[in-house]
């Protein structure tokens, strides 16, 4: 059985045929399944970003589970291991994938980006290689969490973030709390969260934050607004990640940054933009952008192992897999505010 | 003698006081001063950028000249050494100096950025470091134009363009063009310019550019051009200089440049840009900004020396340091279209 | 029909039976294929490095050829296409794969790298990604070339070769010029090529070296040596590359190197090496290991395309492929001296 | 008055004369001075490394105290400010300094490296941009010990240690110690040390050290000790740093680590090593060396500001600033076993 989309704000638990299992594959059956906002996204619109939903579609895929059964060349799994579960399958034999930069191959099959099937299913046939084995104290809702952990790892990566990287996060959503925890991880000293709304703020700070500025929605704030950022963080701004994507947050960002700093747009908010690049790139500011992750499981499963990193307060609701409860839990995070993760337990 | 900026549209040649020379410094008679469009901004405006000529100034800053004298300390410099002269002094003393990237030290004291004085002058005192020795087959015009040509090598070191950086460029302007032939000198395969002017890509075109591409000023054609240029290049876009810095040559940037890319902002058109970051960002295309140049004269004059580069068809025009031909000088600058470098002889 | 390496200098052309065809292979007649020192080694021997022969194998791993067939997912080949062909095929699903150093796979399988067939054989299966589609202007036999050349191309990358990179290389043998022609592909300005033989020293000469300078193989002599690099060069020794690898080579290599700058040991002769390592790493020289080379093909089949590298000049010999003729291509190939590369046509 | 190293195993309290105070300088009292095992080579030998000392020099380099005085153009500290010092003086005028790498510098000025004098006195004048302010919760003990430090923060720099960095320290000496203590800072998730003296294991353990494996000093049991290392890590090795520097250590460092990692060799035991590099460079193991520090100071305080890292377990003697006491406490130093670091206390 699996959560199928099968039209705007039409979601059925339906039978699901799993394809067969290769020599290289798993089958696992799911025990934690989060919700993402793209999920939301195509629930509400049948598509997100420039990918349309043009047929029935399984959603989900945050997810974990228990091995079930592997195929013949399998080595490093066995039945009953509990798996966190990376959701993209990429080609590698495009340059891209033999770069290394996997993220970006053109010929990507993932999770619930149509055509292909996402994982909101009591089971799922998946490459091995995809399945990363939990350690006993991280539990299966966390493995799930290992996918928006990668997130905000991999815009830590790319941006370089280390012991001496103070850093500005802009807006303090599910994105910038996990961006906010992997750079506490990474070493940053320092880290600065900025939002428009209290509740969320408070979040930050108990989640670690140093400091906290709340600010407005008004474009023409900016400049004040840099000046209590600056305030707030007490020395030079070294990356801003830009986990909201709109206008304001990213001209925050772009001028707030200091010379030879890095802004990373994590967040995609307008698609078209409005900023000063210019004065921003004449201080060679450069902007970095992200896309999906690559690599991140061993290391979002170590930050869990190791304590660096605590997900367990972002799950803020719970569902069954029932029909009832997938309703219920898709309108508990489509409405926002106090939810973080919605989380299935299958 | 010097070359004074007194106020909007007004050079007057006027004594100049050398100030007293150090032990690490060199005084140089000046032969060969450039003018770069941010002397005719000063000129007509007072200002560029945040820099406002507030009190008479010496105008100019890509030089080169003959040692006269040097200080006690110096060693690698004699009377009569022909020498090219980088413009920028920075304080050595802070972070950003330390970490060898002194072209964005806020002490920076450069030619001609108020209230520094420039060197469109019969003699200047310099660091001598700061004094590069030219080759025999190097002419002091040549050297002179290792200051723009230090925009480009600065600009193809930060975006890393090597024998396997397939290069677009937006925009035959001057610095379009030592952009260009930057490139061509890293190893760039294949390079593709793009401009309004037909004149201008007809000297692109015989400066080496593999294909040029006509576009319009209309936003609107933004798609389709980026075509026109995909086909021009026959394979993807690693790296565009934007060396115009306008809404569309940046949304064109952003949207030809290949996923995992990069786009350099080095020209300063529009202040603020209107331009579609998101789905770039979603690509990983990174936006590289620059501010000048460090450590570029070396490489530079290897490159002229060597015939890597010619930079001898850029020099288009040439005065005298007479009151009446730096106004002439000044006005074919400004007139712009078919002056790409207007070049002082002393 | 394939060659059999069948015992200690022991090579028969006998049958050998082509493994089925995925769909994402390719199936190639072979035209074109050199002789590597590893294949001699194999010969005389049976083991290069840690690997060894147990059973017989089919030699031979520098090699072109023409499209027969192409399997039912392959886009981009089609029969009758001349193809270069990268012999090694990685597993992509260890960590070093997935971080893109796919050279380093563990899993590798590499033709002629026991238990592994080679490529001396009429036909070879072979994964169609790795098979690289040559311009009409690029011959096979340039084509085979691409698996030695890319040695110099991955040395150069890993040691961060550009137009400010001074090269000294210790050794004119096969390596050392494939590695000498790289460097200057990549832009080194200046490269000193340092040799005990005078014929090899003439031949680097020939293909471009700037200055050669003839050493001798007394360890007692590697500091008057260095004197004459430095005196070759002229200026700093940005990277060393050893193509050598013995006590003598590596020593003057790390001796002559600028503080800062790179070593790389490309040359396999002596396991164990007695150096004076820790001067030179208080000089911040830091050693850089190759092994083979990854995403070569399109950059070499490019720089041989644009003439940037010609590598004609290195195929010193060539043989047919009977029984006859392999056993007297090993036999000049083994011999030396005058014999840089050793090319089959088939 | 300072200490005067005035020939072999002769070190006098004699009056020093304080050079001028320029308009970048500070001068400082002096309140903690460390001793290095420099110091100690210089007293007993003197010599260390290349360099002699050929006249009487004032010793010690390891030190904070307190600013006296300021030039005139000094705007970052006051009189009272509490200061740590980072000793060496570079050029800023050659490629090195320019590049970023000052700690190459040919010119560099080094406190107690002949013939410039150090820093065992009661004041000395140094450039305020050397001298940095502590926090309060940060003792001058503390700020003296940022120069050993250094080194360790230095080789995690170029090592690039981060949270997926598996690290292996051969050597728990107060090199050894303090490159655990930095690599630990830098978010190294496993950590082991090796030595072959059970009161430094013990030590090493104490201060944070994952496993300790004590090793012999026999070449011959280097293959059986990689697998003793190999079963403490739990997982591959992607860092060495060799903090002892001798043929078995390296040997050790060079075999242990993974294919594609990094050894870092910090300690500086043998001159002229006998080690297996030609293995691991196949496996792309790459040499890193370190020489000093630079711009390590402020995340040495940052570390210890914010309790990354603790040093004070290392100060294991104190000594006054006396004749007799200074004798005692080179001995204490000289004598090593339980010493680790002795400071004097002025």
């Amino acid at each position: 059985m699996a959560a199928w989309l099968l039209g705007v704000n039409t979601l059925k638990i339906q039978p699901f045929k799993l394809p067969s299992l290769g020599p290289h594959d798993a089958r696992v059956r799911m025990k934690a399944v989060g919700i993402c906002g793209s999920d939301v996204h195509y629930l509400k619109t049948l598509q997100c970003a420039h990918f349309v939903v043009k047929k029935p579609m399984v959603i989900g895929h945050e997810c974990a589970g228990i091995i079930e059964e592997v195929g013949s060349e399998v080595k490093n799994l066995v039945p009953g291991d509990r798996v966190a579960l990376e959701p993209g399958i990429s080609c590698w034999r495009c340059d891209l994938c033999k770069e290394g930069r996997y993220n970006l191959c053109p010929e990507m099959k993932f999770f619930a980006t149509p055509p292909v099937h996402g994982s909101l299913a009591n089971q799922v046939v998946h490459p091995a290689d995809l399945c990363f084995k939990l350690p006993d104290n991280v539990s299966l809702e966390e493995g799930a969490m290992c996918e928006p952990l990668s997130v905000g790892v991999h815009a830590c990566r790319r941006a370089n973030i280390g012991p001496e990287t103070n850093v500005l996060v802009m807006g303090a959503g599910p994105i910038g709390l996990v961006t906010m925890l992997s750079a506490r991880a990474f070493g940053a000293p320092r880290i600065i969260i900025v939002d428009v709304d209290d509740y969320r703020l408070s979040v930050a700070k108990d989640l670690g934050a140093n400091e906290v500025v709340k600010v407005s929605t008004n474009l023409q704030d900016v400049a004040q607004e840099v000046v209590l950022i600056h305030q707030a963080m007490g020395t030079g701004v070294d990356v801003t990640f830009d986990c909201a994507g709109f206008n304001k947050t990213m001209s925050t960002a772009l001028s707030a940054t200091r010379p030879g700093g890095k802004v990373c747009l994590v967040g995609m908010g307008h698609n078209e933009m409005t900023v000063p690049l210019t004065p921003a790139a004449a201080r060679e500011v450069d902007v970095i952008g992200v896309f999906r992750y690559k690599n991140t499981w061993p290391l979002c499963i170590e930050f869990l192992r190791s304590g660096k990193i605590d997900v367990k307060p972002l799950i803020t609701h719970r569902f069954g897999f029932s029909q009832k409860e997938i309703e219920e839990a898709f309108e508990t995070s489509a409405a926002g505010s106090t939810a973080i993760k919605v989380m299935f337990n299958l």
